[in-house]
């Protein structure tokens, strides 16, 4: 059983709602609209600013991501990317592969350095996972996101060089 | 001669676009595409997810700023503004009384902290009247802006809580 990450087609669609429509709908890691359209879900992670990819093995979707420029004009060097892992795979290390991945891409498509905007503080997990692969916390936003069950808590900027 | 800074309707599109194309060509101190054409420069920063207003003395408009979410889901409670004064009204204290209104109304409308998220190092001036206001850099992205003249520089997160 090998892991292959390649590019997502629309033919990923409903394999990459399956795995992003819980998160948000959980509302607890990524600052977006919990009651979101399943439509809207999908237009955000694979909008035309996007490229976005699918972990997968033995055809079974295991994860997702994308890549964009974080900003535009003299930003646009910078890209950001989101993760998102099937709660079935969660353990198995496909955020780690995928979040490899994205660097080794990130390189090749000539960005020199990546930014996560908004990587909430309780989501320890990430937190520890993004330190691991080189990323260094460059920003605290206090109590920047209402957490569903923790409360008011903080949020970091995270940032790695390429 | 009384500064008003009241809500921007379709009638201050000209004058907005007379601001903002200036500053968006310089590419000095946005992040934004300095090439885009006159109406995605419009469409930015009177989107619909905006509110936008103006800053007018005896009838001319000398500034501008939009406020909006700067995250959705748990984190709508944190606002992000961007603001622009015309070259010709340059240190009459303009974008102080813009930011200070939009202080105030970030209040009135329940925000809980106001975040910018890419303030060009270079832009000295901006960094000071910020902080004069309130605002803390919480963070500093390395070399992730492309300075037309200066090379690259830094860029901060400031912050500030409301």
């Amino acid at each position: 059983m090998t892991m292959l990450i390649r590019k997502a087609t629309a033919d990923d669609a409903k394999a990459i709602v399956e795995i992003i429509l819980p998160t948000i709908r959980e509302g607890a890691t990524y600052a977006l609209d919990p009651n979101m359209s399943e439509a809207d879900a999908l237009a955000y992670w694979m909008g035309p600013d996007k490229e976005t990819f699918v972990a997968e093995e033995d055809g079974a979707v295991l994860g997702t991501y994308y890549m964009r420029p974080n900003q535009a004009g003299g930003g646009r060097h910078v890209c950001n990317c989101g993760y998102m892992t099937s709660a079935a795979a969660t353990g198995r290390g496909v955020a780690r592969r995928m979040c490899e991945h994205s660097l080794e891409h990130a390189r090749s498509r000539g960005y020199r350095a990546m930014q996560f905007n908004f990587v909430v503080s309780t989501n320890e997990r990430a937190v520890r996972l993004w330190q691991s692969l080189g990323f260094g916390i460059v920003g605290r936003l206090p109590v920047a996101f209402q957490h569903p069950t923790a409360g008011d808590v903080d949020a970091f900027v995270m940032y790695q060089q390429l």
